[in-house]
């Protein structure tokens, strides 16, 4: 492995500093396009040098690395992603981050772990590396740590760093229950950081470094990117992995967790496993673009004939989410059972047919009769993701307005970059909100914890470490500190 | 059918005007108890006979008829109504109406109906009579309208009504859908009524006059009875059908629909039904009284090992309902295949256990290994309901924070006096507005539409409907029309 190790350099300042940014922007598209400021004031400088919670990472110039850099957009909104198993999830290159980096980080989950790491480029002669993105189920911990264990032995040689500079950036619930595992395994500093923390220090540094990276959707305009902006606060951060958790966010340290709801990511993956026997959470969301939620959904027009518009209600908003499920199943039982077919009068496990089985019913019928009720898992797969989808919206909406935020971001694992999800939220702010909110997304939105806490702290060897684990902090660090700096 | 026939009465006044009553009551427990005033001003009276919304029977004195009036709370609390083919809804005693009534009224939702109807007592010589509650499912429309015809018919003998003044009063979605299918059979006039509007004059109806009706709930306190009082406005009322609806009530003909979720009592029993086989609403909810939900759901302690305490969470909070189950499943399924199971690699439908089986399961060990993983139907029915409920009641609690709204009550059949679902609504209310924010249910919860529609109108024998029809109306109405009064 001979490869260019660049010299560590102490000069590796990060912009991601937003102390000065604390103003609400509701029209972010109306800004001025361009690129961020690149140049680090004198007072911004110390704030990174004297703050624990600063970056030194050089993000300067950082951007996407698309396989194909012509048509991001599509790749991307085709819900290219596959399943967890597989990594599509583009690099982020930082072309002027020379200094050696020992650290990966890892965000731990109750269904994924979003892995970040920093890697030199073996084969060129640039300057800088890239930022990669991995993903494992939580499950496979096992996997993950051997995948980590790899990549510190492969690091050290890679960047030049020493045995005991190695450290792993951990949160997420999974950073406390796996804790002692990681480290045993691994045999080097695991440093946990809060999950919420890391959130908002990963969002804020790609909604304001990495150009093409923040996007709104609507069906007209799927995917129009975000100019890259200073003024980010404040904002609604709802993270949807496993759970929904929403954050109010009023600066880069200033944040509380203001609500969240149990139904979210696992909740869509544990029914729809039960009901259409999907394996994977990727073939759920690819059944659920073939879908069609009238079959199941009780719309308003199959309760009134018509629409409700005394109060605004359209004949195909969606009244009750699976409404339809109980009746359509008893006539099918009824009709089994009029035939002397096999339907039990006693309770017994029932089920949704696969696509597959859906498929051959269309081609005849839809209605087939049997023991089974005629429920298409495409459609019980759009159903469940319109109804999380909606809630989660409308909950999101509810807590902006109650906190007076009018941006509000979506990350997490659940979206996927799938279309229908990102509709879904997008319609489901607009409508609420009547228009004066706005629904962002991202491209890494999974990475969002893993980001921050890779972000969170200077690697081991740059000395800043240090000072943390009980050692004597610089000189100058040192005289900040009793001059009563606040951290 | 010898029977007593009292005379009827152009004195029968009703009691619910509202006019005067608009502040809010953030405190309705403190309130003093006692009656609710039984006279009418000169004024209300006049406003009772020129206003179209206003209500003639006579609900002076009206109270509930319990089987067994010493324990009304245990009786209701626990769960005493079964399925939507029994009928165990208490009656409400009119002691004081004598008043010939010749309609009856129904509110026919995606679901289920609810049917209002009044009768004398045949074997008693006392005054008055009762109002009578059934419920039928809509795909039963047949059987419904069947019973409305016998209704009608032993009313006619019953009341002493002459054929051509019996009407059906009708709200709900139903009422247009099932329009002329009712009035075909019945060969009777239906006059239809806003849903919302019946929402909100059954509610106040049940508030303001019936005694023992309306309560609070809480583990340590389960049926806590508040005094029907006359200051009820501003307040939330949050009507759980297949769907739900929020309304934002401010008095009796001032309400807005601030909003509702497609997650209601559709999407339990749709599920539920795919999920667990069980056959009737109250089965489900019978199995919901026995399960574990943190057999499927993934709680704080499961992602975290502990609790989140920074933010709040405790580890036995439910991070994300069904959260478990792709794992577990996968992993019965691994197990499975290793043994030579009969699992399947490709999708195919999947179910969990009745409770049966499951108990059978328990008996021997829970993880027992096979195709199908080991989920009771009990603890798949519990984590349902909990997620529902607490998304119901914390969006409910949302609402009524923008709107600045401290009563919610929760209406709708599918609460059917269920404790776990009273608990849950009830916590969350607490929860999310650290107390300063009360929830309230009902006896007759399922019936507020129905029962808003029996008091919409006067009987057309009283005279008042003639002139909505397009006849003369009577001639001090006729002349007070003239004079410029609203409608």
């Amino acid at each position: 492995m001979d490869h260019e190790r660049p010299a560590s350099s102490h000069n590796d300042h990060a912009v991601m500093d937003h102390e000065s940014s604390e103003q609400p922007s509701s029209q972010p598209s109306s800004q001025p396009s361009g690129r961020p400021r690149t140049m680090t004031s004198t007072e911004e400088i110390d704030n990174t040098i004297t703050r624990p919670g600063s970056v030194k990472i050089n993000v300067t110039g950082a951007f996407i690395v698309d396989p194909d850099t012509a048509t991001p957009a599509l790749r991307h909104g085709a819900g290219g992603r596959t399943s967890p198993s597989h990594h599509e999830t583009s690099d982020i290159r930082l072309p002027n981050h020379t200094a050696v980096v020992s650290h990966i980080a890892v965000d731990i989950g109750g269904s994924l772990i979003k892995l970040v790491y920093f890697s030199r480029e073996v084969h060129s002669t640039d300057p800088g590396g890239r930022l990669n993105f991995q993903i494992f189920e939580t499950d496979r911990i096992d996997d993950c740590v051997e995948f980590m264990k790899h990549l510190c032995d492969k690091q050290l040689a890679l960047n030049g760093s020493r045995p005991g500079e190695l450290c792993v950036m951990a949160t997420g619930g999974g950073a406390y229950k796996f804790y002692d595992k990681i480290r045993d395994v691994l045999g080097v500093d695991v440093l946990r950081e809060d999950e919420m923390e890391c959130l908002i220090i990963g969002l804020d540094f790609f909604i304001t470094e990495i150009p093409r990276e923040v996007f709104t959707y609507s069906e007209t305009d799927p995917m129009h990117f975000v100019t890259p902006r200073e003024t980010i606060y404040p904002y609604l951060l709802v993270n949807i992995g496993s759970g929904v958790s929403m954050l109010k966010v009023t600066g880069p340290h200033s944040y509380e967790r203001v609500g969240g709801t149990s139904l979210g990511g696992g909740t869509l993956w544990g029914l729809l496993s039960l009901l259409t026997g999907a394996r994977s959470f990727d073939e759920m969301l690819h059944q659920a673009e073939k879908g069609d939620n009238s079959k199941v959904d009780m719309l308003v027009g199959d309760i009134y004939g018509t629409d409700y518009g005394k109060i605004g209600l359209k004949s195909t908003t969606i009244a009750s989410s699976f409404g339809k499920v109980f009746r359509k199943k008893r006539e099918a039982e009824a009709v089994a059972e009029a035939l002397g077919g096999s339907a039990s009068s006693e309770p017994s496990p029932e089920h949704v047919k696969s696509e597959h089985e859906a498929s051959a019913d269309r081609q005849e019928t839809r209605h087939t009769v049997g023991s089974n009720p005629p429920f298409a898992a495409a459609d019980v797969s759009r159903s469940l993701l319109y109804a999380i989808s909606n809630n989660i919206g409308q909950i999101a909406y509810l807590q902006s307005q109650i906190h007076s935020l009018s941006d509000i971001y979506f990350g997490g694992s659940f979206i996927r970059g799938h279309r229908q999800t990102m509709n879904t939220l997008s319609y489901a702010i607009k409508f609420w909100s009547k228009g004066s909110k706005q629904a962002y997304f991202l491209r890494h939105e999974g990475y969002l914890g893993a980001v921050g806490a890779f972000l969170k702290r200077q690697p081991p060897n740059w000395g800043r470490r240090a000072s943390l684990e009980g050692m004597e902090p610089p000189t100058e660090l040192k005289k900040r500190e009793k001059t009563g700096g606040g951290d």
